[in-house]
């Protein structure tokens, strides 16, 4: 299929944006292509800016499931009661129709493309492929130290890449050790390993809670990046999420090691994990940070635009300095530093990338007036904004309408609620 | 008029709304009342929420013309090169439209009453009254420690107070000494009496910035609370906007004076202004606290569905416990606490109490699954989940559509690139 977006605004310029198959083909000032000449799907984009879809570096796509179920608990008590008997009981449509509602969210909020980490990820990626969004997807891996639930991992990762993928190339897997305090040192290794091999990305939570530094200080007698680093798996494979609590040694470890971080600012607030995220000493020594909203049961949403602005916010906020992470920064961050990392040609609008595109609609508040086109869309705007979605060259969303969208947010709910009817029983 | 809202969600009960004049008269299970027999407006509530209107507590109502216009700046660079410049050649005009797209956004945001300190407020008053919210307006007055000064502001403030308004009682007046480094001593106690006299609001900065706390320090000797505490001027018609740096005894000097305070998170964020915000602290010893955005041009909207997730999630993060600020908490701060501030019968959904009433639309992501209301409110959504706002009981906002909002949007565009262009052109 071919598109053609007429006269949207681009870098503050009315432009032609057409796009060939999957790819974007042309860029030219607006008016320059006749669009009667070809067989055109023709998208008026006058009023509106085009941007490039946003990367959601952080997800757990179907806990959707979970919005809103237990907020304002500690962590634990959280985790406990609230999440894991659930997650224990999810079923391949639960997470199926969890992961639907994901995506529909994530369109009306710009997102293209994530990095998600969950059980059970063939109904993720059924999900994803008929959506028609990009996800690298990785199966969440813990061994809780028992060797023999390792070997269980192990063959279950060897099974998953030996059987060739039925989805198409939007859809790429990648390995999701979950966190060092429930995955062994041991399994930790071969798994890089085994991505290294593969050349496949790894998923993993480090240094998000003081609670998780102090104990791996107890049972490994260091810090958690330094744990990693001792174990040798730290290397340009790896993107690591939070990261909240390194010292200047580590940060230069990480620096070195070529490994990725995914800065979650909703989460990290809302759980009251910590606030004082290093980007600017991370970037500075040229760490890549992208940014992430982490699952809905902690963060709540999926929305790029929110998370680009606590990002900056915070940062800003515990600096004492309104020159830090600006709006720029983030926007790069929100988009081709996850593109980059994903090893996606995409995050850009620019002649032979992907067609990964959206477009806001300028004739709301959040843009009049319009004296800064990326600090409204990351200061005033929210997800709302965005009219148009184009991933690999289709049209997912157009007038903020996805395909079947009603239908999508009624499974998903009857879902979540006939589970927790299911838990509340077992009670 | 007479309205029905047939059918809404009321605390997660299917609920019948009956609204007389500007009141709301009867709260029934839904289908009590037979919409026939009457001469209603009728609205369909099926699928929405009825939320009190929101309540803003500190705006700066016409700077949505400067809404990013210099962000990521240092502040008092930002304020010297581009804030201060462009608001000495502000119009009366320039303020009416300013005025009128905060309004609209508000609206959209499900704003209906605010608490506003600018410039040529007659100007705001007018665009109030026509747009149909409810707003109590402060002059922003300075002295800057001059006595000729001080009288002339004395004599602007007897001139207002004596003269009658032109408006309904939605507009009120209040009293606006901006803060204590831009206002005397003299003038500020002055102010005060007359407050009491009349019986109006004060609203001022208070305990903003590390700097203002240092420069208050140099001048008078003591921290800018036990300052108002010293100058006899702490009172409850005193309205805090801020009130960042305060110790434990400042805390209890506040409570016993019967002074309100407004939490402006996005605000304290962005300008870095800080963010240790004592709020569980405050309202331990009973000091009532609201939530405001501040003017757009540090903000950068007017959203307070953000605004309560960013007051509760800071609030979580720098005191890392998720328990802090519960959505509850904040969504009372965000309506009742407001509006009990402002003395208006409203923030509330209950018979006798004034119809300033938003619908919000249910049928969407951020309410889907619905496990917990003011959870997926305060969390997961952002402004446009408003579909329908009423305010004193007239509906000014239907279907997401505020009635002139296309033309009010690009006016006050114009106005806007008019007076940066008088700007660049003059230097």
């Amino acid at each position: 299929m071919n598109i053609l977006i007429k006269s949207a605004t681009l870098n503050g310029k009315p432009t032609d944006i057409h796009i060939e198959g999957n790819r974007i083909n042309r860029i030219v000032p607006a008016d320059s292509i006749n669009a009667e000449s070809h067989a055109f799907t023709t998208i008026d984009g006058r009023g509106k800016a085009a941007i490039p879809g946003f990367v959601n570096m952080h997800t757990h796509a179907a806990m959707t499931l979970f919005r809103g179920y237990g907020d304002d608990m500690p962590l634990m008590r959280w985790l406990e009661e609230k999440i894991w008997p659930n997650e224990s009981k999810l079923t391949d449509e639960d997470i199926y129709w969890g992961a639907k509602l994901a995506c529909v969210e994530m369109l009306h909020s710009g997102t293209t493309a994530f990095f998600d980490m969950y059980h059970q990820i063939d109904a993720t990626a059924q999900a994803v492929e008929e959506m028609g969004l990009r996800a690298v997807l990785s199966e969440a891996c813990f061994d809780h130290f028992k060797p023999e639930l390792a070997e269980k991992r192990k063959n279950d990762i060897l099974q998953r890449f030996k059987t060739e993928s039925p989805y198409s190339d939007r859809i790429r897997y990648a390995l999701g050790p979950h966190a060092i305090y429930t995955v062994s040192g041991a399994l930790f290794r071969w798994t890089v390993d085994f991505a290294k091999e593969h050349d496949v990305l790894i998923h993993t939570h480090i240094a998000e809670t003081e609670s998780e530094v102090r104990q791996c200080v107890e049972r490994y007698g260091t810090t958690p990046v330094r744990y990693l680093h001792r174990l040798g798996v730290l290397s340009p494979h790896l993107v690591l999420a939070h990261v909240l609590y390194v010292d200047d040694e580590e940060i230069r470890i990480l620096a070195d090691s070529g490994a990725k971080i995914v800065h979650n600012p909703a989460s990290n607030m809302k759980l009251g994990s910590g606030y004082r995220f290093k980007y600017t000493e991370m970037r500075e020594v040229g760490i890549p940070i992208a940014i992430g909203t982490d699952g809905c049961s902690s963060s709540n949403n999926l929305d790029m635009i929110e998370a680009m602005k606590l990002a900056s916010l915070l940062g800003k906020s515990w600096r004492r300095d309104p020159q830090a992470l600006t709006c720029h920064e983030v926007f790069h961050a929100a988009t081709q530093a996850g593109a980059d990392m994903l090893g996606i040609r995409a995050g850009r609008i620019e002649e032979g990338y992907l067609a990964d595109i959206c477009l806001i609609d300028l004739k709301i508040p959040a843009f009049t007036p319009n004296h800064n086109f990326i600090s409204n869309l990351v200061f005033s705007a929210n997800g709302s904004c965005v009219d148009t979605v184009i991933c690999d060259g289709r049209i997912l969303m157009r007038d903020k309408k996805v395909m079947g969208e009603d239908e999508i947010m009624e499974k998903a709910a009857s879902a979540a609620y006939n589970l927790i009817k299911r838990d509340q029983k077992a009670k």
